[in-house]
């Protein structure tokens, strides 16, 4: 039994997606397919690298996952798959595994990629504008059929990496910033609970000038409507409001800068 | 072979529903998974409600309903398993399960509900905001490979309900409500079938004091454009705008007024 | 191993396509399940039909491909499934199989139709208003257990087909329209490859009074922003604007009327 994930920018009005699960189940009719999603917002790369990195490690060694935001389909942007970790990966090589290649670089056997040149393994004819259905998604079910790596393409040292938004870390505060927003509108930052953990509650969160009064174990902890932050889902410093939307309240984009101060409330 | 259901309001975009597919994925490969909606508003426990009442009776019996609208997730909520009927329901006790539960209610011993508190059966680390990935997804997972529900947890006898709003049924009249619209605009009421089936269709239809014309059997019945009411897919009274949207033309929300006058028209 | 797609209008909101699957899985728990799409504007049977013209060819000989975009439900317009050419279609009769139907009329033995008139292989209620979960979930699910399309119904031979609109092929230009505009904002226009493949790329493109000023392999061939016309994932001219949304530049709708002109540039 084998998985391969789906993450695009497709959306979910065209049959795109439905497309690359015709052609995948054509040649793997066993592989399991799941949805990661589908509404990356059109070529953010940087998006996608981050969903990946959320989603991959909830799965099984082995799943394949299969990520699509594309925007330099058709030209010499190269297609290419990759192990890192024990996971296995094909798209573009634009950056969307960034952050997945760099969660596993301290042990740099870790991680190995191949330009995938084996047309062998692709639709018979290959169009300019989708190569998700027609050759990522083949080579992620020939993948699936326990195909080697190093039989769809030619190893490659050199994918590209994007430039992840570090937080400044100076000695009386951190300065970060708001890496995504979720469907709850509440705000995930570049600030993890390893930069805070010495400090035991004694600091402050500050986002557009404004003081978020209270650092909370939970969203439930606090009243409707009320701004708080907390460890989220990837044990990342989040700011949200309480049953509400803090990314309307505050009026936030991905970007803003996040300030956390260190000293005594 | 068994089937889990997901309900959530975790929306399409972030991959949170991906998430908790592989965590079940990883603990029992074979068991299928299929979404029931994951845009049940955020924090709406009512419509969380209202989708699995209408989506359950239609699965075979033994599937397992995962279900997480859960804005108390984190805080002294309990995380609840149930069986109800032939179906077995996981998710946090806050009343998601209570149409479902009144709906087999003739017989008593037709629900069983346990709460959560063993840990061996969830993923090692749990955070205090995604029960979802951590908690109900395992069990879920765990109930589909035949674990007993008495293993996983402790039995109670004080489940949350929501109180539902009934129809008030007077001798000339019903007042009910509207109490969920769908993809379409089309309005579900309160109101069944069962209310109405003595009156022969001697009855009109009245909503912000605009009396619907025509009880029909079906959207086609009228011209595009016409307000109609009929019975729903429920057996319920919906009302709708053929080809159109009751909802927009009408300006509705849930809890508006319907009222049902008996009599000749 | 059977597969069944779905395409509906039925939005993603209210649980009804998790329905049909139950519906599907309890009587073929075997059959693999997929999405096309569900975001179809309601009632709008042409979007239906363009979207499994472009699904279905990528999917394997015997799939079974259920669509419901069914403004007549419950009036008498009749429930239908077909084989056209190696696969196989369930819906109501309105045409939402013209396009698939016309791929394949080269060869009239490639095409069979039969109205749906077998309850035994319905559920066993049947409502007005929503034949998707009671009629033709079951059928499709009874076809992919290898039940004869002759057992399901009675052979017609006057199928409902749309008018689909043809582009004007004049001496010197071809007057065409916008058919479809997907995710990214692409206009699909109902010229295609086969065209213009004799004009060399001597050819202007021109819409709402704009001259599209290049005619590129793909989109990363010019900078962000730039308007381009090129072939799209169907061999069809589609006109973009580079990493961002035709859509909204040009403000066009289905149906504009897309010209392309020959001769030198």
């Amino acid at each position: 039994m084998t998985i391969i994930t789906i993450t695009t920018d497709f959306g979910l009005r065209d049959g795109y997606v439905g497309v690359m699960k015709g052609v995948i189940w054509g040649i793997n009719p066993d592989v399991k397919i799941v949805d990661v999603t589908h509404l990356i917002s059109p070529q953010d790369i940087h998006q996608g690298s981050i969903a990946l990195q959320r989603v991959v490690p909830f799965f099984p060694d082995g799943t394949i996952h299969l990520a699509v935001v594309d925007p330099g389909v058709g030209t010499n942007r190269r297609p290419i798959a990759a192990k890192i970790g024990n996971h296995l990966f094909v798209g573009p090589d634009n950056g969307l595994f960034t952050r997945i290649a760099q969660s596993n670089s301290g042990v740099m056997d870790q991680t190995f990629f191949v330009e995938l040149n084996q047309p062998k393994f692709w639709l018979r004819e290959i169009s300019h504008v989708f190569h998700g259905r027609d050759i990522f998604a083949p080579v992620a079910a020939h993948l699936s059929l326990g195909i080697d790596l190093q039989k769809l393409g030619t190893p490659i040292h050199d994918p590209v990496f994007l430039s992840i938004p570090q937080p400044e870390l100076l000695k009386e505060k951190i300065i970060g910033q708001v890496i995504s927003i979720d469907n709850f509108g509440n705000l995930a930052t570049n600030i993890f609970e390893s930069h805070l953990k010495n400090y035991q509650k004694q600091f402050r969160v500050k986002i557009k000038g404004i003081d978020i009064p209270d650092f909370v174990e939970t969203f439930g902890a606090k009243p409707s409507g009320s701004l708080v932050s907390l460890l989220g889902t990837q044990s990342d410093l989040i700011i949200a409001s309480v049953n509400a939307s803090a990314q309307k309240m505050l009026k936030v984009s991905v970007g803003e800068i996040v300030e956390v101060t260190f000293g005594k409330l």
